[in-house]
């Protein structure tokens, strides 16, 4: 199979998590994407066309494989959780499925807010709007702080909720700093123990190549 | 079940057509939310409190189910379809699963650009960028001329793939105008062919109220 990433995308690291905990790894190619700092307001020209054949919306990750291709990271996870890892990191059916959808909406939810502001701060200094900035850090704490009321259900596999949630926790720290900390010290005391993980030590963000 | 709902956005056109295509309407509260244009760049401090507390996301849609509430419009559909469907709208597994998934994942695709697209429209003059509205668009094209090649693939009935497409259709046409059928004329025949269906007639998009 053939998945294409960057270093610095949570949703791609999500999957790339999700692959070093299934143990699969040596199934994939990985592809490197470029991405000048202009994305966040305009369409690439540059990509690669074995990369735009693969996914219209141009976005990373995109997995090619043996019959499908999938656009983005909750059918990639879905997919390979079912057909490699035998529902061991999301249930199939039942309360622990909603229980784990229910998580991983809220960390999503961090996530996206995470990269429109990440897009807004690339913006020309003209049109970056401060207000859109704040409405999303406002939407990063309010769920990272909700977070904590899903700490209790976290059971003893790192699994896709926690995996979600783990990698919301990074990009904050990563790309914003500690602040994130304060809306959640749960979450952050949670995040410390697992932080140390094999899959999140070898997947720690870095800043994609531009070029 | 509780959810909560404006008839503007795809993403809660999207639950509301499953809902009805299952058959399961009686079953729901709906509780309209009320959205002043500023959402597009501001937190809404007018959000009801209800709503708050159902959602950290503070997006719509959002259910309040027995047991759990979900914030995004996957998960939702993914239980409804699981609890209440029997996976008549979606595979539980398996091939049939990972090519719906496929194609709702484009389609969802042309959601999020439209809605960002939307959200860069209420801004200011000053913060608008006409670049990221053209980067939008062309995302939306590209993945409306994808989807032409998942028409064969499409089945008798009306499911999650084709309910997702036929809402980002439907989005494209109320909101940006009759331009997205050049670029798929025969995606844009599919459309004319169901868009009589009961469940789409009953959830036609309009403006949300603002107060």
């Amino acid at each position: 199979m053939r998945l294409y990433v960057t270093p610095a995308s949570p949703w791609v690291r999500r999957v790339r998590v999700t692959i070093l905990e299934l143990g699969i790894e040596d199934r994939f190619e990985f592809v490197q994407t470029r991405w000048p700092h202009s994305w966040g307001t305009q369409t690439v020209a540059s990509l690669a066309p074995d990369f735009l054949a693969a996914t219209p919306v141009a976005r990373i990750p995109a997995l090619v494989a043996p019959g499908v291709t999938l656009t983005d990271s909750n059918a990639i996870c879905d997919y390979l959780n079912a057909e490699f890892g035998a529902f061991r990191l999301l249930a199939r059916e039942g309360t622990a499925r909603w229980q784990a959808l229910a998580t991983i909406a809220i960390a999503s939810g961090i996530i996206e807010a995470q990269i429109m502001r990440r897009a807004e701060l690339l913006r020309g200094e003209k049109e970056r709007s401060t207000d859109f900035i704040a409405k999303m850090r406002d939407r990063q704490f309010r769920c990272f702080a909700a977070l904590e009321a899903h700490l209790p259900a976290f059971g003893g596999t790192f699994d896709l909720a926690q995996i979600t949630t783990a990698v919301a926790c990074g990009y904050d720290e990563w790309r914003y700093g500690p602040d994130w900390r304060n809306a959640a010290p749960k979450l952050a005391a949670w995040y410390d123990s697992v932080a140390d993980r094999p899959s999140l030590k070898a997947t720690a963000p870095a800043e994609t190549p531009q070029h």
